[in-house]
């Protein structure tokens, strides 16, 4: 696993431009609010599956986005979207995964984690909050955590939006220079890009020792927003299209209901 | 209160014709979505302010739709949808309110009830579920209950969806005609439909009895579905308005994290 091979200005698999990039997203939106609606419905007759999209990237490379323009575009009734922030003494005081797993999508719904059980791989080994051994213990949490997860019916989707130094430089400024985005700014956004390196190096161990065959990780090249929306919505669609979802066929006598619904 | 002097396909404070609200709608979604941002950024700065749209209805009246067109239009992240069904027995075992407690919206939130705790004065009045001294304790309850939540930094928005037995008519057909919307219909729906009377007039006393000068209810008439979802987001708007909300300012030196960030 090699980062710096994937070119974050890339857009694989697309040639087009931004124009026919955001056409794709909008002309998908249909396709993808249906599916969400029957994975909605198959939960109101039993159905126990779920799909849960991972994202995980440096500092304004669009997780936010992603939500508002892919997840926007199904009914929010079927979204179940948490961004987990630095973990409350409450939650120190239990296994890490332990605020992971009450935040689960349920059934029929399309869970959104804005970073996740990760940031006790990456964090935390960049800057030293647990120990080598703790971290190294992790990565087989994880996956032993996510194929249950996958066993029990959850789609899990993991990404890693992929953005360059310079991209998150142009983006801070912007945070700096309009007076409606300060509060996005947070000083301490310097302080982690300085350990760029670091956090790359994390992230590639972590991808490596995570991408099972049940829960792959997908890096997306994230310094064109617009792509970046695209291509989770293709890895969404794809997800949602290979559970074969069908509307759930009427379990009771159509023609009898509507004649007593026409004497009603 | 007198539910039969509304009329459900009157459309109170608006001239124009479905495509006008519709256009309306979509023009008015930007605002939405740019204050429950606010609502959100208030949050991170230790802003605890919420909003609760709890909807009621018949069956039919376009709950779903609301969520999908009126909250559609903000960022997924910003919302927390909840669709209460008959309560389980977990459920059961506890207050009436307990399970809504548990699903009442974070800070920074929208939060959508589709169904609430309202059930428990009306299937339960009409149905008999609760006895009539058990349900009359709950309006006070209930207005105690929302008055503490309204003291804690909540807005509550209360709609009644109110069609008529025609419309319903006519959207039930629908639903069994249309074999990917069969799964919507429920034989049930028939036999709740031939209580229409009681059910007005459990609304009537519910809307009475809970109608606070700090959590009114509105009665939105919603034969015309685009007039129903245009009403709602005129309600929200109205409360996310009266909340005087402001992009948070900036805690740091704006100008030396610009030099400390070019220098990165």
């Amino acid at each position: 696993m090699d980062l710096a091979s994937i070119d974050p200005g890339s857009t694989p698999d697309f040639t087009g431009k931004k124009r026919d990039g955001e056409d794709e997203l909008f002309k998908n939106g249909d396709e993808f609010a249906e599916l969400q609606e029957k994975l909605f419905a198959e939960s109101r007759f039993g159905g126990t599956r779920s799909v849960l999209l991972v994202l995980q990237a440096m500092d304004t490379a669009g997780k936010g986005g992603i939500v508002d323009h892919v997840l926007g575009l199904a009914n929010p009734q079927g979204i179940q979207a948490f961004s987990f922030k630095a973990p409350t003494d409450e939650e120190k005081a239990h296994d890490f995964l332990w605020r992971i797993r009450k935040r689960l999508p349920e059934a029929g719904h399309i869970g959104v984690f804005d970073r996740s059980h990760y940031e006790d791989v990456l964090i935390h080994r960049v800057r030293g909050f647990s120990t080598p051994e703790a971290i190294d213990e992790r990565y087989g949490l994880i996956n032993e955590f996510e194929a249950s997860l996958v066993a029990s019916g959850t789609t899990i989707v993991k990404v890693m939006l992929h953005i360059s130094p310079e991209e998150q430089k142009a983006r801070l400024a912007d945070r700096l220079d309009d007076p409606t985005k300060n509060w996005k700014y947070n000083p301490g956004d310097v302080d982690e890009r300085a350990l760029w390196a670091d956090y790359m190096q994390a992230y590639e161990i972590a991808i490596e020792r995570t991408s099972t065959e049940v829960a792959p990780w997908h890096v997306v090249p994230a310094d064109h927003k617009w792509y970046a929306r695209l291509a989770v919505q293709r890895l969404l669609l794809d997800a949602l299209r290979s559970l074969d979802l069908q509307w759930p066929a009427a379990d009771y006598d159509v023609e009898a209901e509507k004649a007593r619904l026409a004497a009603s």
